[in-house]
């Protein structure tokens, strides 16, 4: 249970959280902040939050459960700005899509009050950010995943396993690393890669006419092309070296595919894709909520 | 209204043709025929097709409207098969991904007897292929492209359009030169980058494991990476002065992008993403169906 929980920036991230703690009977009491005053009025009349903070310290002041949910590259700001609040027994929890930046802003931050942070990263999210999609059901079913420091209080990881859990969300924990190197291949990459064809096709003279025809496939595929700019330049950045070794990679791939084509070469072609079409219909999403894995 | 249906290649394609015109009251009588006997049976069994035809030609006899759903390199030799049956009354259509090729195979196989056909792009399906998938409202709502040839008798292209009108499709014509260069951008080209991508994530070494985190937005990327490989096959090989055309401008966005990256200019790369996402949130698939346009 949560006496009191923080939010540090409501929108679709940080006031669903609040609404899953809410539904779930887990939070008292929630307290929010966000950088536009209008966000956090709106938070508070949708009932994310009971009580609008004026900044993010007070946001954290009496709060046991911290959540900063602000674009990465605030992060640091952020928890320079309410160091002085987080207590030992305080959880900080950040919500960001890459973690290795994110632990490097904590230890500048918090110093030796580092062991609160448990950096998190769920993977869930919606095409519309803001308040007004936060979703109690956002986590329900999903992975998150948890990349304690070394130094993070085992207790507060524990806190966070369980709290995550509570709320129906499957719980990993990897090192930052292997977490920025996976994400980069499955997350980061594609999203590169759907920024980038979805720029090709509507930049092209016959762009309008392009996009008039495009169908089903088009859509899913674009989905995520239509994601945060901020969020998506910052997560690009932050992960830049596995994103372009991703990005290699896949480039070796598509190089492969083109050669068969250009070569005509029916039999190799179809063969490859066989061997992928059928991973891909193989291949589920992480399956119903099971108990948490550490 | 359609006295007899002949369906060649009963799958997903065709028995959802035959189920439209029938849900809608269309057709008297459908006559179908698959290479494969067992698929007939089937077809018939579930009451997409009435009559299970030995042989295409089979199919055709007697039949007023036939259409070839099977695989865009088996057209010529369909069309070879069944052209002695195919009077100047006859409309005779396909359904394939390109047009170019399957126009040059109509022209090699039909002769004189080009004038019956005309040929059809539903921009329609679903992964998953085969008659146990077919479905009466595939085509609702949904584009079909027309790409008549001169040959083509005008009231022939006439009962095309309000065929597939009737149904609930959105009928739009246009050359198979123009059909095949847009259908590079809008689908072939981000089939090939999603099997590309797939294909580089499934061959890591870690690959199983990168597999196990990829949520929503990978899932919706790769959807179309698991389609029918020797339908695909046929596709990227068919088109591929298209598509590797299209297939360059992507990689030159791309190169766009890594260079933002790897310079780490966050405002050119945050405003290049905002473009692009900007548009494809306005993007939306072609709306309800309208009345037909020639």
């Amino acid at each position: 249970m949560v006496r009191q929980l923080g939010v540090v920036g409501c929108g679709l991230m940080g006031g669903s959280f609040a609404l899953a703690l809410k539904r779930h009977g887990l939070a008292q009491r929630v307290v929010g902040y966000s950088r536009s005053p209008s966000t956090t009025e709106r938070a508070k009349r949708m009932g994310v939050i009971d009580v609008a903070a004026e900044s993010a310290l007070l946001a954290v002041a009496g709060s046991d459960v911290v959540l900063v949910a602000v674009p990465v590259a605030a992060t640091e700001a952020t928890l320079r700005s309410i160091r002085d609040l987080v207590g030992p027994d305080v959880l900080v929890m950040d919500v960001g899509s890459t973690k290795r930046d994110v632990v490097d802003a904590a230890q500048r931050a918090l110093g030796e009050r580092l062991g609160s942070f448990v950096p998190a990263h769920p993977i869930a999210g919606k095409e519309a950010a803001g308040i007004e999609h936060a979703d109690a059901t956002l986590y329900a079913g999903r992975q998150v995943i948890l990349t304690p420091l070394p130094a993070s209080r085992p207790e507060l990881v524990q806190k966070a396993t369980d709290l995550w859990a509570a709320i129906g969300a499957r719980v990993l924990t990897m090192t930052p690393e292997h977490h920025d190197a996976a994400f980069a291949a499955v997350s980061h990459l594609p999203h590169l890669l759907a920024f980038a064809y979805f720029g090709a096709i509507a930049g092209q003279p016959a762009g309008r006419d392009l996009l008039a025809l495009a169908g089903p496939g088009f859509r899913d595929f674009t989905r995520i092309a239509a994601s945060d700019p901020a969020v998506w330049r910052d997560i690009l950045l932050a992960n830049r070296d596995e994103v372009l070794q991703q990005s290699q990679r896949f480039r070796r791939t598509l190089d492969a595919f083109e050669q068969l084509i250009r070569a005509g070469d029916a039999q190799a072609l179809e063969d490859l894709i066989r061997g992928i079409a059928h991973d891909r219909a193989q291949w589920q999403m992480n399956g119903p909520p099971g108990p948490p894995r550490r």
